[in-house]
């Protein structure tokens, strides 16, 4: 029997998707009528949904089986009311990948201090001083979710000391973990390094503002590829201003495209970048997509449904 | 009994050394009268030696029982023919997991295109390009020693493809190996990103010249915290300015420090690092000379002689 899915990303994206989801039905013997809008939507079966995509009203849908999410982060659309089916978030192992490259990266960027040398080929050999190792550099992880305990898990593998807190404790070889508002106190005055990768909720929210961002160590580094909420902004530019934090690479901002006069481009101690930490990839991506229709069509539980109770 | 070892190394590194190799010492319960100089050469046991140090005659210490080497690199001492005992050279833990740092680093600096965020800073959100992952890069190492095969391993944890390259055929876990001129192509033509951690040899001098630079993918990029002399400077101008290669991030030269006039300094394509890729720490270094120290008291044989006829 042919299921009807709605493509409700932006146009853009479907050049990028079409011949790999069709693949990916392919591959698991699935009939799909891919569409890209529909004129009759009691006879969607399966919405493939972005928020940057024409959806936010489900009502119409009124035959939907499941709301099949292309982001991980689910935040803009958890609470939304119209849905009354399933809502799956994307795991998609490129995802964890890019993120977990992306993170090393710059935690060895920040450590080993490249930005002296990326930006200062001035002709003077300084070799005075000797970087410390990572052994005896601590990195905290604030989400220990799939991409926190991935990009944890690079972070030791290399040699630093590494903590997690998340908001109920978890026990992990090779992680000092951390819970609740005392272990966040724990994590944010041991951190050398801190790492945000929580979800966008309301408990997290501006989990780095004045109070918990005068517990870090003096020259402190941040790195935000999670979610442009969890910092207030105001109060990170003090701390950048007065040089408790040393530098701050932020991937997710409130309003993104980061505004050309927002003064986080103009600080010499951030560095921008355009929400690229981690992207999700169509040929990975599109399996996710497949197995779950699959799961659907042959009254199987669907995976990576998001409990709405909680908020990810 | 007490022994004599004498210190030979520039005058600076004598605050750094000092209290850690009697620590070091003591650890071993050995009695060691460490001196700076002496009146009495044919009194020393042992020199603790560096290129950087005040001695290049070993011809006045006729009871000398070992040359111990702070430098893991000894291409500057094992033609001395004045040293007629045996040469150990440096093997230091800091050293590789160091050097595991910078390289790793470098690869995901390159990997990742970081230097367009962190030299770019100019307002515009520019997020349509989503780079490959790991896995879909080829990361070539020239040289498996310890070090090589330090970094090869964690590049290979972080998901790129390695592949690597020594003198003689290796067998190693999760790595594709060559050897020989034959496999010197392969390599060469297949991987995005090379690391040279060769040792100074007349087989690896000029490795990367005109011919073999040639042969990379275009736009590769090259990190070389190996030895200057791998490299022909002429021949890697022209490939940078060609855009054969992409970019090089160099830590080691011919002539150290990097003279102000070299034209690499001014290259844009072209990362000058000031041979910090690893440097011997001294606290881990002290322990591998007490070691030696106590092997020779002991009678047993001494630990990373140098094989002087293969020159490292």
């Amino acid at each position: 029997m042919t299921v009807t899915a709605l493509f409700a990303d932006r146009a853009a994206n479907w050049a990028r998707y079409e011949d790999v989801l069709h693949k990916a039905f392919a591959e698991k013997g699935l009939d799909v009528n891919l569409v890209r809008d529909t004129d009759a939507p009691e006879n969607v079966d399966y919405v493939i949904y972005a928020p940057t995509g024409p959806i936010s009203d489900f009502a119409p849908f009124t035959n939907l089986k499941a709301v099949l999410s292309l982001w991980a982060g689910v935040e803009k659309i958890e609470g939304n009311d119209s849905i009354k089916v399933p809502l799956c978030r994307m795991v998609d192992e490129g995802l964890s990948e890019g993120m977990r490259e992306w993170v090393t990266g710059h935690i060895l960027r920040h450590h080993l201090g490249m930005d002296a040398h990326i930006l200062g080929q001035d002709g003077v050999w300084r070799n005075d001083v000797v970087p410390p190792l990572a052994r005896s550099r601590t990195v905290g992880f604030l989400g220990l979710g799939e991409l926190g305990l991935s990009c944890a898990d690079a972070a030791s593998k290399l040699g630093f000391q590494v903590k997690g807190w998340s908001r109920r404790l978890k026990t992990i070889e090779g992680i000092e973990t951390f819970a609740g508002a005392e272990g966040l106190r724990d994590i944010l005055t041991t951190s050398d390094i801190i790492v945000l990768l929580l979800p966008d909720t309301v408990e997290t929210q501006n989990i780095l503002d004045r109070d918990s961002l005068n517990l870090l160590p003096d020259g402190a580094f941040i790195i935000n590829p999670g979610r442009g909420t969890l910092i207030d902004d105001s109060a990170l530019l003090e701390a950048l201003d007065s040089g408790k934090v040393a530098h701050a690479t932020l991937d997710v901002f409130r309003e993104e495209p980061l505004p050309e006069a927002h003064p986080y481009w103009a600080h010499p101690r951030v560095t921008v970048t355009p929400h690229i930490a981690s992207e999700t990839r169509p040929e990975t991506a599109s399996q996710t997509i497949a197995e779950n229709i699959r799961r659907g069509e042959a009254g199987e539980p669907f995976i990576h449904v998001v409990d709405r109770t909680a908020g990810y």
